[in-house]
């Protein structure tokens, strides 16, 4: 199972390649983050946030894409830039048919350390431990992402049990898979 | 000038044409509404926005692209789902190049009624006299698009002269114009 994570922002939007089954060692493909300049006009900015995704779906062709689920607690301005960040990001996705998943940050905390409030260093370092590689990936943002495939790769068994059990159950419910 | 205002939202997203110069009589070209299944998945529901304002665009060729500003003081849920609209209705301006601006509801309740606490009824009322209908465009999002599109048509002179303003006097500042 190969998933692109998307950490959204507008400012920087951490994006991370990791491939594996539950149970197994996971491989990192790739890491990086998709930045915008702040002095730009909100649109040009979404726009380079969809080129951004676009080449790393081009280049890596992932099964799956896994997006941080934007609560509005936070941050007034900061929230908003993030859901039309993620909204750009679930939009690339669902254009080619790939399924997009939502984890909230303390899902992809307790996936990674076993505990949904650990801080940004354990997530690093977590990471760095599951997927071997000789330092955390930086900014904090590109480690996110690759939090949120690891997330995904380990919750998706469950998850898919659970769709399909939705799916035999409800003839209303709309297809979860890929588009037509 | 010939203006889509669109009034963001997944459930029903708000779309009207409106052509004409301030002062001179406006013409009403098109009003609509792109709606998505409530239980669609989010990411299917933004490719379903993003081809309906798609067909707004090939079909009107809008100079300038008017969304409605959005904060997040509202009720957290519906605020998401709009912010994630209004990126996409953003994304799909800025892509062809299309310059798009942003009103708050009360600059554009301000703009077509002379009160920024206006009521819907007042909007739709002000909307249907200064467009020449025969009734109140419905839903009310399709009103809202209109008064939208109104509202960038009166305020852009102003809007234009500050822009001009800012990149005569400011070397760093970003292009204002088309995308290159």
């Amino acid at each position: 199972m190969r998933v692109l994570g998307v950490d959204p922002g507008l400012t920087r939007c951490g994006v991370g390649v990791v491939e594996g089954v539950a149970g197994r060692p996971l491989t990192m493909l790739g890491v990086g983050v998709v930045r915008t300049p702040a002095d730009a006009e909100l649109g040009h900015r979404l726009v380079a946030v969809e080129q951004g995704i676009e080449m790393w779906l081009d280049e890596h062709q992932p099964e799956f894409v896994a997006v941080e689920r934007v609560f509005s607690q936070h941050n007034v301005r900061t929230v908003m830039g993030t859901a039309q960040a993620s909204a750009v990001a679930m939009l690339c996705a669902a254009r080619r048919g790939i399924p997009v998943a939502l984890h909230t940050p303390s899902e992809v905390k307790a996936a990674v350390t076993g505990s949904g409030r650990a801080d940004k260093a354990q997530v690093g370092a977590m990471v760095t431990r599951l997927l071997r590689l000789s330092a955390p990936p930086r900014p904090a943002d590109a480690a996110d992402a690759l939090a949120l495939a690891i997330c995904h790769i380990w919750r998706a068994p469950a998850q898919n049990r659970l769709q399909q059990a939705v799916a035999l159950h409800s003839a209303k419910a709309p297809s979860k898979g890929r588009l037509a």
